[in-house]
Formats: C-alpha cells, sequence, structure tokens
C-alpha cells in the first residue's frame, strides 16, 4: 500500500472518529442535554466541525490525494473505491471558500432560529430576509461547487447528498410520477375502506417494550445501541455504539411503533456497514436516499404489510389489554396503508408522499436558477399543492413555513425522501425474487433472510459503488419508477 | 490587547471546547454507552485528546506565547494571570517527548486492563510487569518535566496536579499529621459510642428525590446539569451542563446521599466559575486539592454536622416511612462521625482517611526516587498500614491493588485528597468568623450564605490565583494543619 494512500486512511480515521464524536453528542444534545447547556453545546459542535474541515482542506490532504492518485497498480479495489470517496469529500470542502462556509454557519442558524418563531406564528414575512439571505448564500456555494466538479450548479448540491445522481436522473424519474401519482391517489381514495377506529390508551412504557422487541426481531442489537425518546425520532450514533429515538403519542398505538420500525430501517443500516472500513469514506453509507431505502423497506415494506400485521396483532393486543375488530391483523393493514390528501409532509402516507416531494424538488431548483423568488415561495408552494396534492394550505404554517431544510440550509435534500422510496420498492421487487419465502416468514417474526439480504445486497457494500453500480448489483437493473409504480397498484389498487 | 494574546486566547477557547466534549463523551461512556462502544469510543477519545495536546504543542502556540509575554503593560491582571497558566499548560504538554507520550498512552491502557484483573484475583504478581512499566515511563516523564520547570522531578509532577504547592509544602504538612493522628484515632477509637444501626430498606426512587432535594437547596440548579447513576460517582460535565451522578445502596439510607453530597461539592466549584473567563486556562479550577476542598466542605464539614443533619432528620423519616432513636438527628450525627481502623481509603472516615493517603504519599515518592522498587510495594504497604492504622491487611486485593491511581499513570495525585481536607476545614473557620450565623442557617437547610462565601471566596477566582495566594486572601493565611486539627479535636474530642 503506498504511503500517501496509508497517510490519508489515518487523517480521514481521525475525521471519522471527529464525526462519531458529534453524533453522540447531538444525540446527547436532543435525548439528554439539560437547557443550560444549549450555548455551551454549540460552541463545542462547531469547534469539531472546524477540526474536521481543518483537517479535509489542509494542504497536507490535497498534497496525499495527488501522491496516492498516481497510477501504481498497487491499491486493490476497496482502497480504489476509498480514494475516490476521499477526494470527493475534499472537493466539497475546498470547492467553497472559507468565508463563504462561515457566512453559511451564520446565515443558517440565523435563519433556523427565525423559522422557529416564524412557524409559531405562520408567518413567512418574517423568515423571508433571512431565507433570501440562505438562498442567495446557497447560489453561491452551488456555483463554487459546480466550478471545481465541472458540473451544473444543481448537480453539484446534489452530489453532496445523492452523490452520482444528476438533475437529469431525478427529472426523468419525478417528473413521470407527477404526472401518474395525482390519478392513481385518486382512484385509491375511491376504493378505500375506511379502517375502524384504534381507539385506547397505550402507555408508553407498553409501546417501549413492544417497540424494543420488536427491535430485536428486526435484528437491532442492544448490545451495540440504545432506544431513547426525543422530540422527533432519529438514528445517530456509530456502528457499534447506535442511538435510536423515537416518541410516544399514549392515544395512539402504533404511530410510535411505526417511527421505531422505521428508524430501526437506519439503524440495520448503519450497523450493518463493512466492519473492516468502518472509519474510512468507502465503509459509511452510500447516500441520503439509499439510508432512506432502508428505513422505508422496514417501514413501509415490510412492517405495513399484511403479513407483518398478522404477526404483529397478537402482540398488540397482549401488550395493550385490546381486542375486537379494530384491533385485527385487517383492520390493522387497512390502517397501516390508509390514504388521504393531506398538507403535512412528515405526515403524509405512502402514496401522497412523493407529491409532497415533487413540489420542494421543483421549487427548490427554480429558487436555485433565480427562476423563483424567496418573495414569490409562498405563492408558488400553494399553487403547487393546488395543482399536485388537490388542497389548499389555509396558512403559512400548514404550507410553506413547514419544513426546517431550507431554512437551515439543506437544499437539494428533499429528492432523496421519494429516491429512497423508489429504491426501495425496487429492492424489495429484487429480494422477493430471490427469497420468495420471505413473506411468509415475515408473518411468522421471522426477519433473519430479509436482514442477511440486505446486509449482503446494500449494509455490506458501503460505499464502494455508485448508486447506479449498486443497485445494478442487487437488482440487475439502475433505478427505475416501474417497482414503485408496481408496488403502489399491488399494495392499493389491487 | 495585544494581537498575540488575543490569537492565544482563541486557540485555548478551541481547547476548552474540546475538553468540553471529551467531558461529555466520558459522562456518556459511565452512564449511557452500551458496551459494544467500547473501541469506538476509546478511538474517539484519543483523537480528541491528541487534537488538544497537537493545539498545545504547536510551534505557533509557542511563538505566540513568546510575543505575548513581551513586557507591554497591556494585559489586565485576569489577562496576565490567563496568559501565566498557558504559558504553563504548553510547558506540561511541550516538556514530554512525543513517544514517550505514546509509550505512556500505551503503559497505562495495559496496566489499567491489568489491574481490573489482578484485582479480582488478589494477585499483586500479575501486575507487576505493567505496573514497573508505567514507574518507569513515569519517572522520565517526572524528569522531561524537571528540566522544563527548573525543578525536581516529584516537583514537576506535583505541578499537574497542585500548581505551586511543593513536596517540601506537602512533608510539612503530612509529617505532623503522620506523627499526630495515629494518637488522636486512639483517643477517638476509646471514647465514641457506637451508634444505633439504620435499619431498613430505602428504595433508590426515594433517594434520588431527596437527594435532589438537597441539590436543589444546596445551590445545584437542574437547568444547567443531572443527575444520574454510574458505577462510582463523579462530577463531570462543564459549567452550564453539569454531569453529576452517585449510586444508590438499597439497604443504606446514608451512603447514597453522603456520596451525592461530596459530588455537589466539586459541581458547584465547576458551576461557580468566573463566568467571563469559563473557556480560558484562568477560568478553570485551580487544583485538584482546591477542588477536593470544595466537596469536602459539603460532605463532611457542613452535611456531617450536627446542624445539617437536624435538618435532614425529618425529611429521612418522611421519605422512607422510618422513624425511632435509630433516626434522630443525634443517632444520623453518631452515624455520620464514626471512626474506624480500616483497610479501603475509599471507605474510610474523616480521621483515618489522611493516614491513607500518608502512606500512600511516602510510597510513590520513594518510587520515584528509586528507593522502592515495584517488586518491594506489597511488603512496604503492609508495614506502612501497620505502622500508620494499625491493621494488616488479609490479601493484596485488600491492600495494595485497591486503587487504579498508580497502573493509570496518576502518582503524585494521592496528596490532593487530604490537602482538600486540611483546606476546607482553613476554609470554614475564615467562613465561621465572617458568617457567625452559619451553623443556625444550615439547621434550617438555608444554605445560601455559604454558596456566597464559596463562591466569592474560591468559585469565582477561578485560576487567578496561585494556591497559596487564593488562601491568604481567604483566610489571611496560607495553608496550614492547625485548623484541621482543632477541627478534628472539635468533632471527635470534645
Amino acid at each position: 500500500m503506498p504511503e500517501a494512500y496509508r497517510a490519508l486512511e489515518a487523517s480521514f480515521a481521525r475525521i471519522s472518529h471527529l464525526r462519531g464524536a458529534l453524533s453522540v453528542l447531538q444525540w446527547d444534545h436532543q435525548v439528554m442535554m439539560p437547557p443550560g447547556g444549549n450555548g455551551v453545546r454549540a460552541e463545542q459542535m462547531a469547534t469539531l466541525r472546524e477540526t474536521v474541515h481543518g483537517l479535509l482542506t489542509s494542504p497536507e490532504t490535497g498534497e496525499l490525494l495527488d501522491r496516492a492518485e498516481q497510477p501504481s497498480g498497487e491499491l486493490d479495489p476497496w482502497q480504489a473505491a476509498n480514494l475516490c470517496e476521499m477526494r470527493r469529500s475534499h472537493l466539497h470542502a475546498t470547492a467553497v471558500p472559507a468565508d463563504l462556509v462561515t457566512a453559511l454557519v451564520r446565515a443558517t442558524t440565523t435563519a433556523e432560529m427565525t423559522w422557529r418563531e416564524a412557524r409559531k406564528r405562520s408567518d413567512f414575512a418574517m423568515l423571508r430576509p433571512g431565507l433570501e439571505e440562505v438562498v442567495r448564500l446557497t447560489r453561491e456555494e452551488a456555483s463554487a461547487k459546480a466550478e471545481a466538479f465541472g458540473s451544473s450548479p444543481h448537480d453539484a448540491l446534489l452530489d453532496g447528498y445523492e452523490p452520482g445522481t444528476t438533475t437529469a436522473d431525478i427529472d426523468a424519474l419525478f417528473e413521470p410520477l407527477a404526472a401518474f401519482l395525482p390519478e392513481v391517489l385518486e382512484r385509491v381514495l375511491e376504493r378505500q375502506t375506511e379502517p375502524l377506529p384504534l381507539d385506547g390508551h397505550f402507555p408508553a412504557a407498553g409501546q417501549k417494550l413492544l417497540g424494543e422487541r420488536l427491535m430485536s426481531a428486526l435484528g437491532f442489537d442492544f448490545e451495540r445501541g440504545r432506544l431513547d425518546e426525543s422530540l422527533h425520532p432519529f438514528c445517530g450514533g456509530v456502528p457499534d455504539d447506535i442511538r435510536m429515538t423515537t416518541r410516544y403519542d399514549e392515544d395512539d398505538a402504533f404511530s410510535g411503533l411505526l417511527a421505531i420500525v422505521h428508524e430501526t430501517g437506519h439503524a440495520l443500516y448503519n450497523a450493518g456497514l463493512p466492519r473492516d472500513w468502518r472509519h474510512q469514506p468507502v465503509g459509511k453509507p452510500r447516500s441520503f436516499g439509499v439510508h432512506e431505502s432502508q428505513s422505508l423497506m422496514v417501514e413501509m415494506q415490510v412492517c405495513r404489510s399484511r403479513e407483518f400485521l398478522q404477526y404483529l396483532a397478537p402482540s398488540l393486543s397482549e401488550t395493550f389489554g385490546v381486542d375486537g375488530a379494530a384491533f385485527s391483523a385487517d383492520n390493522l393493514y387497512r390502517q397501516a396503508i390508509r390514504v388521504e390528501r393531506s398538507l403535512i409532509r412528515v405526515d403524509a402516507d405512502e402514496v401522497t408522499y412523493p407529491l409532497h416531494i415533487v413540489l420542494r424538488y421543483r421549487l427548490e431548483k427554480a429558487l436555485l436558477t433565480g427562476d423563483l423568488t424567496v418573495g414569490d415561495l409562498p405563492g408558488a408552494w400553494n399553487e403547487g399543492m393546488r395543482e399536485l396534492l388537490g388542497v389548499e394550505p389555509p396558512d403559512e404554517r400548514r404550507g410553506v413555513l413547514q419544513d426546517i431544510h431550507w431554512p437551515s440550509g439543506a437544499i437539494g435534500y428533499f429528492p432523496c425522501y421519494t429516491l429512497g422510496a423508489i429504491m426501495a420498492a425496487q429492492l424489495r421487487a429484487a429480494m422477493l425474487e430471490a427469497e420468495p419465502e420471505l413473506p411468509s416468514q415475515i408473518a411468522k417474526g421471522d426477519f433473519s433472510r430479509l436482514l442477511a439480504w440486505l446486509r449482503a445486497n446494500v449494509h455490506e457494500q458501503g460505499s464502494r459503488y455508485d448508486v447506479r453500480e449498486l443497485l445494478t448489483r442487487a437488482t440487475g437493473r439502475p433505478l427505475e419508477l416501474q417497482p414503485f409504480l408496481a408496488h403502489l397498484e399491488a399494495r392499493y389498487l389491487a
């Protein structure tokens, strides 16, 4: 192994450990920290991020990359892929001038805080100047990265979330989706039967116990992770020390459990990353879209299936002492696949969710090109909601102000949610061909083959291949819309 | 403010934030982390420590110090004191060659692990080679620091724990203590009345509730800190985010509470450090001895007083539904000041504890000079126990193997415990002169004047003065033995 490459591995391992420390501090911030710690915690995390940035952008790292990239034939395929990922990280970090990085941190911190207040007051005008600044600086960032990567500004931003996937790739998936889905939605709404309500009181302790049992069954290892509570469920930590959270609504037996299985999908991906490469760029999750595909595989494809709900129903009855038709597997399934036109993305079902994403994707692309101004955003939002979802936001809180992503600077991120949904459907179709007994195993609560297939085909591949290659190896084809549409057809219209 | 000094402040603030992050990670490690996280957490913490070491020892820091130390008259007294502390940190970090630092980390990590097993098996021979290596490397470290500081090797090590206090200072306190205490102990044992046993079951939840009430009464702010459980009680975190732990023994109403008030003393010191200087060396706790003086002030001086136990007795009865003579203030006081010849330092009472420390201090000094070999340590230990405490360890587990300090490389640390006890007595005597109503306030559960005095005279001084000056300003005199002996006399022999 060439010396320059070895020095890079040492340096990127340091970066991985600093980011691991950051991840634990973020978990602690959300789950454990007393409120008085806010100020000092922000400074600790900023210092760690600056240290990472300093390592990534140091001239020494650049020189080592140049030297390691000299053709020498001494790198094995994992090492070669690792070197590509190192270069990509270095390019992202060095493309943006230091003063722009600082300005972005300042602008997004301010806009995030303003957003919290503006959303509470349902007042977009309050957020507008802050968001204009974030958009302006993000356009500068995108131009700088476009120059470094030799791509379009939007593609350059996308590469930070979904490397290798271009604006053209997404357009090719999202435009047919936008064309088909409203009509699919219409048909689903016409024919779905309203489920019986799941009335009752469902103590948090019982939800936690049942949730932990499901996590263990799905393959979560409590020797290497834990489950806690936070305002918004998330999955953080590092592969041997996973920090998952959820929240419990004691009037709702179902939503807390579905949040748990969703985050378990993320957790299983992190836990299954290639052990030998964990602290190197090639051993990290491939992309946000692939990550979301793993949470949606578990939540949407597996746990909202009829088979899973056959397995769940008795445990649910036993844990909460509930019974009757409402808690039958059939009714639970009707609950799990209930569809409605909705205003809020995070509460949306599998059919309408992509429409929320298409709207945001169109708007953020237009903001970046300058075809849309921040001032025109609320109008464009409402128009898009009418067109795509057939609903009209009654106020800005339930409209353009609902998501934190844009004020926090994550412009270009939204497509990953729906790319993940499309990938999950395609992966499941391939998995079922390889493992036709899977549904009957799931009905018995046996998830071992499911996990084994995901481990081999996704988790243990880390970032060795780009998404196109990863999917082609796993499913025989690059990402395409058809399996997702077939899945919706089978589940909602069969 | 000169530019070089300003740059140093920025750099030392980064160091403070990295160490703050480390402190949260350490707390998490002891309190929250699943066991599988051990390996990766060790790497995260090592990376953070290396980053701190890199900042401290960088040539740039050395040059900035040289420039900032040019007489310019532009620094105010806090800044000037801060600059001195910066130089001291830099000297400690640069004095030891990098390969020796690495060797020490490796040797102490190994010896600590071996110690856990050796203690379990009560087998010093198992630890001996590892401890020999730690002692050998620590002697090298001490020589290197002695050269940098122009002091003796033992003084140079001491400066890392108790800056400004010399071996001669400690000898002048400890030798009279070793001469007086065995005879004091004899007299105390002759005249003390055995307390009634505190029989009962004391649920952890009740202990926690009562403990939190005591913490709040003493001045702990739960908006800026929390209380959890760990195997060994400790106080970590940072001033606005204090992480205190304790453990509960449900057969013992008292020991958990005393651990809580001890750690509360540490917590109040951290919380009271000068707000404007928190992230600079001058705003850190003065020394380990001063830190221990604050925990012993609260635990020993205040909470084991007759007045405090008058205040505590009704809450204890109410919380646990206990009553009768055993739970009277008088009997609780007899429990709190019960003395016995003991084998284990951490369980020792106020009278015998210093004898445990004198033994360790004599032995570690002799190890450093080479007058004692590691092989001769068990014999010397047992001989010292007979001489000072009049007991004979029945095995090595309850003898020379009981403490983690030496295997973990903390050679020179032990004196701080007893320096803290002596300081606490001297501080309390001065405080009582200024605040003669204090005992009657304590009997009513009013600790506000106590905290105000400690804040003004100790906490808010940070590291502005050396210990000698700090004590002289607070009490009119440098550290001396007399108030501690007077305290023992008054409490145990009056």
